[in-house]
């Protein structure tokens, strides 16, 4: 049967299989064990069933916090899709709506039937088709960011733009914060940009993607996304959750708006921290932007001072890259506090198929963006060549000069 | 200047004066005190300002909850206007983008300047424009919800409209979990809606609104909102939380979709509850609604087993109905758990300017839904009167009933 198969993480001082049950039935028909049996027959395509039920141990501190003794369960609860559209709105509003105003309850994952995960387009490109796009097949991405961009003209943007790719980096995006705005409006920074890149690329052979800040009112980011397009943009940047998911896939979906999409994680702290509410991180940052269409994810790393657990960090990777016969796969970019010193780790923790996403990794060496660039693609050739930094370092002198700076983490593998 | 001023709660073992400085320029203009001193002259109409800090006493419960010692305040951080465009989307990811992923840190407020603030349009019709709908100006309205629909057909549906609306109720909602579906199509259900309602304001003079829940993909929203008014629909229920605040707006702005909007606060747990993450409600439910322009917000009340603290939904409320030269106010609908007994609580925390809405208050009634509603309206003619629950109810059978089964919750005012 088509369905969704939610998996909440419940604490609640009430008895949880009672709990499931009512979640059950409150989110589909209401009630069940009061109808009349004809009307149960009729019903039963739309009942929601509990799955499973995994207690979990008491945990004191959270009793202590919470103060009061709560029994702790991964509850699952599948839900038919006749009962709801095929889109995310309606997917969320069903499995998460209400009962997200209900207490200690934080959604853990979906699981989606195949028949429901056709309505979903997933990445146009995925990794192989932004692989494609760069001749790039053997490696991890290099990215930067650029920095302190507000309030700047597009003189500086341009200048910065171009440090940047002649240090060798594969992608360079916009600051999420730069929005439309006098200066570097949105379609002078396209033009823009693509002379720079092409410059670059006829004198270095580097070929450097840049993904320019869609940005705007909802329902004006299409006609804004096609003219970019227009325009020759390479990526779009999108801040998917200032805006809703669903939004994401309606821009995936549009065939004209064919570029792809890099997910910024901006305002997804505000539902994916806590123990006791809002929905985990693979769930958010992976799967679901997945499945919504983004060919990147950009997530905090593990490493930085903004920091994920590295095993959730993992988790999203995981559900952006894990094969799947109807979609493509996703980027990982896990961000933030990211230097050339941590590329082991980061081969080491998120494979080949990641992008290595740094902004005052780059912008901070001491030879500039350009030695910074060049630092990063040291590592990643040192790292896949199974030497040390400190060897590699040896015979380049960006290289060693990050690591004087920032450290190396290397890795005995 | 034109700005935004936020508020946050930020819980953290660093400085936090610090912590608010390295916030106020790392979300406008990056760094200042290395910058040259033409550049500092460039750039100062784009820099954030630390505005306040307000320290909190320390909290054991919290230090033991986090397993670290936390300084806490409130801190407020004005970010000038001339950094974003003026829509929400742009406003939240500099506020709360990167921050929100950076630690212990609850966006609690947002006062937008007079200027910026006219980029908003606020409720269409608001909680004047709705009462002239109804030509009801003196009393809280009366609100009940569909119970149980899921899976049946539009038979069903109108026979449980016409007992709502024969109870003498102001105002019926879909379940916000009802979607698109075969058995009562949206647009059926609008036509099958006006019918049934025609004929009980033609029999007992009593007129009643009906608010149909407006699903499916963002991008399609528009043109299903403006079919809908063309089939005379009189409001729009939203689930906005599951698509976005700014669809909202958008959905307000559009010319062509000149009816009320009601929002749901479904999806909205999932960014409210947590201490320590998330938007607080009276910003979220309340302020940002507004602002967007919904005409009616929906939020847990403070008696149901779903339940707000009071503070916190009269907060909500507040925000919804303060008064505002450019804003009209809109309609707070505190739900869940509500029956007749309830109304002299909720006229005494909510005043007139709110609707009285329930499901099983109604549905639950030993005369069934008529029943609910005459003792709904009954309830609140009494307590508008002065008398006490108990007293009316020896004038009326409904309301007996009701509090006879439910109890009564007098106020001696």
């Amino acid at each position: 049967m088509s369905q969704v198969i939610a998996t909440y993480l419940i604490h609640d001082v009430k008895d949880l299989a009672k709990k499931a049950e009512g979640i059950a039935l409150g989110l589909t028909v209401g009630s069940w064990t009061d109808l009349p049996l004809l009307e149960q027959e009729q019903l039963r395509k739309h009942k929601g069933t509990v799955v499973s039920i995994i207690p979990l141990e008491e945990n004191e501190r959270v009793n202590q916090y919470l103060g009061k003794k709560v029994h702790r369960a991964l509850v699952k609860i599948a839900y038919p899709s006749v009962n709801f559209s095929a889109d995310l709105p309606a997917i969320l509003t069903t499995v998460f709506g209400k009962l997200s105003l209900d207490g200690e309850v934080k959604l853990i994952d979906l699981q989606f039937s195949a028949e429901l995960k056709q309505a979903f387009p997933g990445p146009r490109y995925g990794i192989e088709g932004i692989r494609e796009k760069l001749g790039v097949y053997d490696r991890p991405l290099v990215m930067s960011i650029f920095k302190g961009v507000i309030g700047r003209n597009l003189q500086y943007l341009s200048e910065q733009l171009k440090e940047q790719a002649l240090g060798g980096v594969d992608l360079i995006k916009d600051d999420e914060i730069l929005f439309e705005n006098e200066r570097t409006p949105f379609e002078k920074r396209i033009a823009v940009g693509k002379k720079v890149l092409q410059e670059v690329y006829e004198k270095t052979g580097q070929k450097t993607l840049y993904a320019v800040n869609l940005s705007g009112k909802t329902f004006e980011l299409k006609e804004k996304a096609k003219r970019a397009v227009e325009l020759g943009a390479d990526i779009l940047l999108f801040n998917v959750f200032a805006y809703g998911l669903d939004v994401l896939q309606g821009l995936r979906e549009d065939k004209e708006i064919e570029i792809p999409i890099m997910a910024h994680p901006a305002v997804s702290g505000a539902l994916t921290p806590s123990e006791f509410y809002g929905i985990a991180s693979p769930l958010l940052l992976g799967k679901l932007l997945r499945l919504a269409g983004a060919d990147f994810s950009l997530f905090p790393s593990p490493y930085g001072s903004v920091a994920l657990d590295k095993n959730e960090a993992q988790s999203i990777a995981d559900e952006l890259t894990k094969e799947d016969e109807q979609l493509k796969r996703t980027f990982p970019v896990p961000s933030a506090g990211i230097h050339p010193g941590l590329v082991p780790l980061l081969v080491r923790d998120f494979g080949n198929d990641c992008v290595i996403n740094a902004g005052g990794g780059v912008h901070g060496h001491p030879d500039g963006a350009v030695g910074g660039g060049k630092a990063f693609r040291a590592a990643v050739a040192a790292v896949l060549s199974g030497r040390s930094l400190q060897e590699a370092a040896k015979e380049n002198e960006a290289l060693k000069k990050a690591i004087a700076l920032w450290g190396a983490h290397e890795v005995n593998v």
